[in-house]
């Protein structure tokens, strides 16, 4: 991963207030919160605050590191709700929080993680702030529900996965940077620029996920090869696959019905999209996102700030976990 | 029910704002919107926050209106994963929306009202409400938590119980009128009356539903009577029974395990209790916290607002629904 070295005391920071004791919380709920939290993130949405700020200040103010704080929470509360609805019981190859707590218990936590994360948002005591997180909010979760819902034509069209993955992850990366040039009063040609390159990182960021769920070392992602298709989630390299072989019906078939599904029908799909050039062309369309976020990075002020988001972009397509 | 006629045009602007369109919801999202705000609740909470505003101001502005709409939005989410979590399959007569929709999609339409909730409260533009707001929100999911997570000797203490319906109701009736005077610009000290008047208006009215629960009327509740009973849920009458009988072992026996809780036994537990004298020992608990509130009362400025808002609270340890 980026070292993050230009910013590791503010990233301490950021540690140190995502774990503020609040006086309402319950032994049970600071502990469960702490291993939420302890369960290592790679934290480059506080990242991406923290360098976007140090484009115009030297050191980050307490609201920008409850910014910071914010956006992670606000991640890790999704992650919550997610892995419960997908009934996922490992996250980074450790214990999510519903392989242990009831249903019940994961959604009130999850919930009050989201109302700590509009609390963090809110020390930032910007009212245009508050604003765009509630509208990121639901822009997330209706992206959620959208997976939920749509049918199988529809999930099958890239437009829908792009949609889909900027509600995911792209809304939360454009949020982070587009905040951090409102809160340091950047002019506004330069919150959008702030904006541009936080959503087309963010972009690139969930199709190299997306990808490396086909590709990736299962000792480091932390759960099987496979997962997606596993779960019926349709992500671009099988978008691509098809594409490619539109008379392939396995493929098809495995998100048709879940009685489909064996592990047999898994591993024969991910080692035909895997030895197709479908991999390759996901990459590419990632590469083209870095790009964009690039020439947005043009119109930003020069510096060790800028250098360290451009490298981190280049590094988003490199990345093996 | 109280009639709101003195603030009736300005409701009318409530039910509008909570239907706005929001550019990104999906045909069968705004559906499922449309029927849980369609379901007959009350809108007391909206209503606190315009005769609140109406002490000072003759007209509901567009802030205090998306407040109101906040308030409600609040309610309407929180009560969508609570009906997830308690398995219940109609509120108000209506089937809930966990009774035709997966888990999954509820828990994200949950989510999706808080998001909207949120994004209401940020239209009122300021800074101190946004955190009040969130901190309700905490407060509102650290109580639904406490009470999944405490133990039955925990449970059965009038402490833990008064904390409970403070988390549960009381938080958000208090936020209502505190944060209206927030945005008034009352003096601090009225702030405070408001914020004293909407708490425990809001003890009162959670002890009489509770106290509903035993003596109500099941068409007009749209539910049995002994709901919470069922649910394992210990309330005041309960509580007051207990304290009266504390030989009884039927009572305790009910909450000790699901296995006990046969209708029969819910039945002959309710009967004991609405029997005894506790039915009337927690009224007497509700009409203190009336009492209370109608002493803030008198800190605030005299006229219709302030008569409406004593009425209310008159009415709430009289309400049959």
């Amino acid at each position: 991963m980026a070292s993050f070295d230009l910013i590791r005391d503010d990233l301490a920071c950021v540690e140190q207030k995502l774990r503020e004791k609040w006086e309402l919380e319950y032994d049970v709920l600071t502990l469960a919160i702490e291993h939420l939290l302890s369960s290592g993130g790679k934290r480059i949405r506080p990242a991406l605050v923290i360098y976007a700020s140090r484009l115009y200040s030297p050191a980050a103010s307490p609201k920008i590191i409850a910014l910071a704080a914010a956006t992670e929470m606000l991640h890790t509360a999704s992650l919550v709700h997610d892995d419960l609805i997908d009934g996922a019981l490992l996250r980074r190859g450790i214990p999510t929080l519903n392989a242990t707590w009831t249903p019940g218990a994961t959604i009130l936590t999850g919930d009050y993680l989201f109302a700590r994360a509009a609390d963090l948002a809110a020390q930032a005591s910007n009212v245009h702030l508050m604003h765009r997180f509630a509208e990121t909010l639901m822009v997330i979760c209706s992206g959620e529900l959208r997976q939920q819902l749509s049918d199988l034509p529809t999930r099958m069209r890239r437009d829908d996965y792009y949609a889909r993955i900027y509600s995911k992850t792209a809304s939360l990366f454009e949020l982070a940077t587009e905040a951090t040039g409102i809160l340091e009063n950047a002019p506004e040609s330069q919150v959008t620029a702030l904006r541009e390159y936080g959503r087309n990182l963010g972009m690139a960021f969930q199709v190299a996920d997306d990808v490396l769920d086909f590709v990736g070392d299962e000792q480091h992602l932390g759960k099987p090869v496979g997962s997606d298709l596993r779960q019926g989630l349709i992500t671009l390299p099988t978008l691509c696959y098809l594409e490619q072989h539109p008379e392939d019906e396995l493929i098809v078939r495995l998100f048709r019905s879940n009685e489909h599904r064996s592990e047999e029908a898994i591993h024969q799909a991910v080692s035909a999209i895997r030895e197709s050039g479908a991999v390759e062309a996901a990459l590419d369309e990632a590469r083209s996102f870095v790009g964009r976020s690039r020439s947005a990075l043009d119109q930003l002020p020069a510096g060790p700030a800028r250098q360290a988001m451009q490298d981190l972009a280049d590094f988003t397509v490199q990345r093996r976990t």
